[in-house]
């Protein structure tokens, strides 16, 4: 079973990567995540063929829970993020994948982007996004229980889709 | 294993209609789903506390699988398929229903609206919308073999989580 | 000068008709807006032809100015307000209209709706909708200062539209 | 005057380049656009304070009216774009600069994005996105009329609001 954490925050080992981390532990609580903080591949997302940047998308590919989260800037996902799922094959580069889309802000106002905004481009990548997105409070998010109501909530569905793909394997 | 189709189309026995059936049968082929075509309520779908609507909404709530179907009007879903999303709790209305987000238009310029647009409102309701919102040529569906290769490709999701929500019974 | 209201909301003279003709009034100071409480067309909205429902497409397709407003249902606008603009042709039903989306709520969390959801619909209709989504908690408008100063933000382009649609005529 | 083209295409000179400067033309025939090809500025737009970038960031802030072009990726439009739209300020980055939203792509499914996707962002960063979003196929921009009739459609709402901004300085 492999759990990975896909960080798409401009600054390292951000809350948004503290934030990732605790949802894919609470979906899958037997798993340690793999983490990968998309800054630290640099200039390497800005084309194609970078090797570090290419073996993340296939630790990603490979793996049957995904984290992908990012801070919130300019009301979305971050163009960092985003340059890291071009990498991806279209329709099928997250086949497999269940795909959980989280993002954090300062305020509430901006609430509806994950299910709006992020969830989108993770299907369009042939993703299982199979749950609600996520959005969190970047300032409370350890203390205020979101994330142990959301894990709580849908650990099930997560469970029964990674049971699915081992099956399949 | 129930399944039930929900029809937002204003004309009776639409083209939504049967390709929303073939669908969820593609989807459960052990199963012959429920249909309920929303124009059947008339103007009861326009305050709450109807007996046929509540009766409607009880057997969607209890339903392990769900497709929601609806032509393309002004780019999205129609108002009458709003009406009846209306009548469900928000959060938890469609709790455990594996809802499936389908639309039909006449030429694919509109095909993001069942991610972008019904889906958000199916999530808001408490479903596990785990499937990609499927979009279909209204002339075509019959024999594109667009709704073969989606309900090929996602039978074994929808089985997964419909066995889950078995077993928790 | 013609300023028109359009209110989407199941209970008459709600507090989304008072806060959208607020809006109207502070965007266009010399015009008192003609208001269209959707509610009172009832079953007429269900289908095509009703003489009431066509006066008030052909009155709202006139105007210079036009607020859509409606409450937030599940994330989104109301189906009573979607049927109502699925009376207007494609492309050109509101072609020559500035018109501005108005969203009401109990809270922060729906903020992006007007813009990522009514919005494109008024746009499909043709609709120059030049001003951006505005949300307003239906608790806290008329004293929160937010219309005030959406309205002054904003006159100076609905005015220059509004101008420049006189001297075509 | 000042109109402005940015493009978000990692490939420089691109067709999305061309596509934006003829939307540009159209819509402003008097005046030569700036180009700016954000491919240009490397890893300067993976952080803040790049001089060049800054630069940029100011020229477009004080244009009139500015064409913002992406070509689709993964359904929306790139993470380059993004990174740069990141440079400015929320709220008043693009005050009373008219935004116009125009992406490209193989076929139409895509059609949607410019107005649920691009559009919003723009807005967030306070412009005027008075014109609707456009969508053009990378294949046939040059010939099949689409960006005529779209310019010729909406070059009157443009200068309106060219006209209003040159009378306010």
């Amino acid at each position: 079973m492999t759990v990975t954490v896909v960080v798409g925050n401009p600054k390292p080992a951000s809350r948004t990567l503290t934030a990732a981390s605790l949802v894919a532990k609470g979906l899958r609580q037997d798993s340690e995540p793999t983490v990968i903080d998309l800054v630290s591949f640099g200039s390497g997302l800005l084309s194609w063929g970078d090797p570090a940047v290419a073996a993340a998308v296939q630790a990603v590919a490979a793996s049957e829970l995904v984290v992908f989260a990012s801070p919130t800037f300019k009301a979305t996902y971050t163009g960092l993020l985003k340059l890291f799922l071009e990498q991806f094959d279209g329709g099928t580069g997250l086949a497999d994948v269940v795909a959980v889309p989280v993002m954090l802000g300062a305020g509430p106002v901006h609430a509806l982007a994950p299910d709006l905004l992020l969830k989108p481009v993770l299907v369009e990548l042939g993703a299982t996004a199979a749950l609600p997105g996520l959005y969190l409070s970047d300032r409370t998010f350890q203390e205020d229980g979101v994330i142990e109501r959301y894990t709580d909530r849908w650990r099930s569905v997560a469970q029964a889709l990674g049971t699915r793909t081992t099956d399949h394997a």
